[in-house]
């Protein structure tokens, strides 16, 4: 079971992404971070941490609930219904260019149902993808603006992010 | 006005596309092609003749219709509303490997909609994106998996597809 991040390389890593989100991003005023759960939620607020950090400006951060639901579950496809629970964006995010974060970039099946989601929630400028691992075989024309680390996976792996606030530790771990 | 694509060069851009296409999909039966209106139409039946013709496979081909209205005009906002008409995707979707195919790709709206309305009308196994010219700015976080050219542009520019099935002839060029 290869430890592909340990703590060290998961802190390193996302204040490397908060420069580059500072870098890129001319202003941070319209910016805001929304972290898909469950551990796209801490990741946010570690990135928003980090970014205060280095400039001392508040990034404000929500929590989006996307729980892919098939409607057959024997058939492989990309129209999973997405279900909408537990949001929690205690602002607007009209007008507003929003970082969308999650620890798992894979399908792309939940990012195109969270870019649903928000668009429903409002009316934001853009929304840029922010992710920890990206594992590959995506089946939706989706990329992340951001990547902690490409991580390449065979289809019949699984790859485990574990950190501090809902695991107990930090680590990335491919199982097979 | 810079013309970035002559006749020629768009002939064996789509020829070149289709050999990608071919070697990165170990079995072209699932394979269909959706031109988005309008240009992405007459592309699609391009690619698929190329493909016929480089291994006698026919690829159905169908068309989809995207138009954007933005249900407030002087805002700027990726929640624009598809309004999805004038389809013609003669042959069932699911469970099939759509290669999506339109003439630019700008800030995402477009093809963001075009999934929705893909999905909506099917269930297929994967999307897949085609596009004859990347001009970048992009607003959501979409990716083409198969680029004829990659035009870097100011947002003031714009970029004019002219194809001899609907213009006349064929070229690509870059507008003050």
């Amino acid at each position: 079971m290869p430890v592909v991040m340990d703590a060290d390389r998961i802190g390193r890593t996302l204040t490397r992404i908060a420069h580059e989100i500072i870098e890129r991003n001319r202003t941070l005023d319209q910016l805001v971070l929304v972290g898909i759960q469950r551990r796209g939620v801490p990741l946010a607020r570690r990135l928003a941490a980090a970014i205060h950090a280095i400039n001392q400006h508040e990034v404000p951060t929500g929590a989006l609930d996307i729980t892919l639901y098939r409607d057959d579950l024997m058939r492989h496809t990309v129209g999973t219904q997405p279900v909408v629970g537990r949001t929690d964006i205690p602002f607007s995010i009209d007008d507003k260019r929003i970082l969308l974060v999650d620890d798992v970039l894979y399908t792309g099946r939940t990012i195109r149902a969270a870019l649903d989601a928000l668009i429903e929630f409002g009316r934001p400028t853009s929304i840029q993808l922010v992710v920890l691992i990206d594992r590959g075989h995506r089946e939706l024309p989706i990329k992340a603006d951001y990547v902690g680390k490409n991580v390449p996976t065979s289809p019949s792996q699984s790859v485990q992010v574990r950190l501090a606030e809902t695991d107990g530790r930090d680590e990335v771990e491919i199982q097979e």
